[in-house]
């Protein structure tokens, strides 16, 4: 299967055979996990034709296509079950059409057509769902809904500060066009290359500053949606307690609720003042201790990631067998640095030790690289026959160390039941006064043929955990179509019943994203 | 009427017909109102007896109360309508019992009878409401649920800093209770010693604090309720991307959703350290721009309250005839100070005059001051034949200053066309990065008979100037049955239809508070 289909980058990001068969054989020292021969790529799929075509107005033709290779495109998102599942040819469920809306006209158009036809839609934005947010899974028929024409920076509030973006703006091309009026959104999820404001908006992203806005929730002034039922848009304002926030309502509907078109978003200057530091830690529990002391003195800080002692080594931020806490504060107006030097006197306090202080040192670049990297690299092991995936969570503070606990020795045991052994690591990625978000990696030697009954099992041992450990079962990742039996349980059973409610009543159909959310 | 219907404070605090005679005279100097000969409260209401008492069972009997001045105290909140209304004697429609649940399973119970009895009901928390939110206008035998014994401190998670409050705790209990923890809620609103925990959660109140955590929707880590369908009960997560929230659907809901009976709110120790200062504007648009400006350097005032020239100098702040910005840092542990001093700076550079800095001088604790007293002095004015109401908006900063002169002319327009005259002030309560709170005080000669009416005619005028003019219909105040022309034309189409489709879900009766956000 081409690279198009399955690729983070563009072609020439693809990995390349001699580089597998020489980053091969130092697997085992760098993740403790042995290569196998790399994998050939699939041939790209041949699909059945759409049977959706012929029944397009001709006004909708010019959106469609129904090339074989777009639709597998839009079929996956980009998850260890997406990839693998992509690069063994074994895709699921594929789009019959992908539709390109120019205007946001067209998906009204759309929209009335998929009512009058039954047919499900799935809104597609950067299509980097790890949930199976975009795969139509067990759907008849569906169309892919792709927002990518519909982008661009459409209004700036110089004096408010808040920008209106059309839907399936690119997070790169986002910050290039507030570029000019100074502007940031500063909100950076791991897929900003690749995801839209729409994407963020639907499945209530995080960017990876550790705190204060860290949801897209907190950045968004009004909402703009169209659904069945007509257009959804929310007044802007900075604040309203009249009723239940309509934006709050479609803040998580991914696609369920309408297609968001538009968001006005909270924009500000680059920061006038930062300031880093690098932190280690006897262990993550002690590290827990050092964050949340911060938080509850009332600092934000901008980057506060803390690793276990694996992750700190795997990643080359620390090989000490210690944890490590990257550390970084931001400033507009007042000097970073003495919230900086607050939060290191803290973290003392808690038995944390200063390694690095002021500027970025060497450990905390090596730690920023080997995020940015990530999506790039994790192709690489795939092809190499390596399991790896993520999973997170959030949980109150009274509950951290046992979740952590229970969920890598339940993580633990099931890799070594299903794939003969593997490695968990943990990071805190955001913090907050009351609790914090562990986020797990995953990396193991994978049975060819079975990796995605492989992952299922480990990733159901895991949701397991964390749910009877009292975590969500995403705090930013969403729900998609895999992490729904968790979300069913852990959702209370009368907003079940009110969100099922308020999507008949705008959606009598039942033709946006069925099966994600709600049946 | 009796005090006990219509006060705010006890029996010792209802206005003696001595000192409402002493003040009048002082009343043109002071507020610029004539003082006409003191109202004498009506008696209290004979009621028809209640058409419900018989069909209620033996086991919820116990928890029923039909005396009348009980059941006129529970059909009237503490807007000028109410006070008025309640004082000459025109109560409107009164619920048909009091139901006092005194534990939760109480309140499934009644809400059992109800759907089956198919009789409206409506929570009652402090009674507060200053937008009709516990009327039951226009009920047929409708019940007021009355919380009140539905209180105190469940649960203390030190560790997360969260705690656990039945709903019916009002402010000053919770303050009692978390005490000995050291603790504090940080929530004020005005209402604060009359009203509850689950009232502010059903209503989004905000507390006095200016920036920050302002709504209760910031401190809400997990809220239960009781609905016609069940327990709604969300998990306690210090955030989470699992679909749309369900603790954002209660926020807001007024009673309509479910009733709610407890939440888990974060809590912090009191503030290691405090600055205050304040200032003088040339004008209120001036002193907007300050504050705007302190907010766009990311400060976050505790207090930053912008008072315009009338309204300062009605409220002993400044009488200079300019505006009076009072402004407060607190932290937890960094030195408030420095942001304090950055704030001055920042509002120097904006036009803005030091009065006094570093601690609350007598500007600011007369502020204060008037602040805390304004409920129990409204009463005195009510008497004295003044027309005293206020009401908020919220607005983004490109429009704030044309929003306040087009609300202010209209405002003043219906004082002259429906009083004669009167006057409106306003300050500014809350502010964000992208906007802020515009509050507005009306007083004016009220003509004996026909308070009500004088008062809807200005009140629908003002509404029409704010919501023309880009604000919420309410930044605080809820939306009750007094806002909903308003805030039905302010929320988008769709969203009603999935708020009517929820509640038509969770509540297939229709008994949850009708005639409130929904018919």
């Amino acid at each position: 299967m081409s690279y198009r289909v399955w690729g983070w980058g563009g072609p020439a990001d693809e990995p390349v055979r001699a580089d597998l068969l020489a980053l091969g054989p130092t697997l085992q020292d760098a993740i403790g996990v042995q290569a196998q021969t790399p994998l050939t790529p699939a041939p790209d799929p041949r699909l059945p034709a759409s049977r959706r075509l012929g029944s397009l107005p001709p006004s909708l033709r010019a959106l469609a296509s129904d090339d074989p290779v777009d639709r597998a495109r839009h079929g996956i998102g980009r998850s260890y079950r997406d990839l693998v599942g992509a690069i063994t040819g074994a895709t699921g469920d594929v789009p019959d059409l992908v539709l390109r809306p120019r205007v946001e006209q067209d998906v009204v158009a759309v929209l009335d057509w998929a009512c009058d036809q039954r047919v499900p839609v799935v809104p597609f934005g950067g299509g980097t769902s790890v949930v199976g947010g975009v795969e139509p899974r067990g759907l008849d028929a569906a169309v892919s809904l792709d927002l990518s024409s519909l982008s661009g920076l459409v209004e700036v509030d110089e004096v408010s500060r808040a920008v209106r973006l059309r839907a399936g703006t690119l997070g790169p091309d986002a910050e290039d066009a507030l570029r000019p009026h100074g502007l940031t959104l500063r909100f950076y999820p791991q897929s900003f290359e690749r995801s839209t404001v729409g994407g963020w908006v639907a499945t209530r992203a995080a960017g990876h500053f550790s705190t204060g806005p860290t949801h897209v929730d907190d950045l968004v002034e009004s909402v703009r949606a169209v659904t069945p039922s007509g257009t959804w848009e929310s007044r802007r304002l900075p604040g309203s307690g009249a009723g239940p926030s309509p934006d709050r309502l479609l803040l998580g509907s991914e696609g369920t609720l309408g297609v968001i078109t538009e968001a006005w978003l909270r924009a500000q200057p680059r920061p006038a003042s930062r300031w880093a530091a690098t932190l280690a830690a006897p262990d993550l529990a002690t590290g827990g201790r050092g964050v949340r002391a911060l938080l509850q003195a009332g600092l934000l800080p901008a980057t506060c990631r803390l690793l276990d002692p694996a992750e700190a080594s795997l990643t080359g931020t620390l090989a000490t067998g210690e944890a490590a806490l990257v550390l970084g504060f931001e400033s507009l107006a007042a000097p970073a640095a003495s919230d900086g030097e607050l939060a290191l006197e803290l973290c003392r306090g808690e038995g944390l030790r200063v390694l690095e202080s002021g500027g970025r040192g060497a450990a905390g670049q090596a730690w920023r690289s080997s995020f940015l990297r990530a999506p790039y690299l994790r192709e690489s092991l795939v092809l190499l026959g390596v399991l790896v995936e993520t999973f997170e969570t959030a949980v109150t503070w009274d509950r951290f160390d046992a979740l952590v606990a229970a969920v890598t020795a339940a993580t633990r045991d099931a890799l070594q039941q299903v794939c003969g052994g593997g490695r968990v690591t943990c990071r805190l990625t955001h913090a907050y006064v009351d609790g914090c978000a562990p986020y797990f990696t995953v990396l193991a030697p994978s049975r060819r043929g079975c990796e995605v009954a492989q992952w299922d099992d480990v990733k159901a041992a895991a949701s397991e955990a964390l749910t009877a450990a009292g975590g969500t079962i995403t705090h930013h990742h969403a729900v998609g179509r895999d992490h729904r039996p968790w979300y069913d349980r852990q959702r209370p059973d009368p907003f079940a019943l009110a969100l099922a409610g308020a999507k008949a009543a705008v959606d009598p159909a039942g033709v946006l994203n069925p099966g994600v959310l709600m049946s």
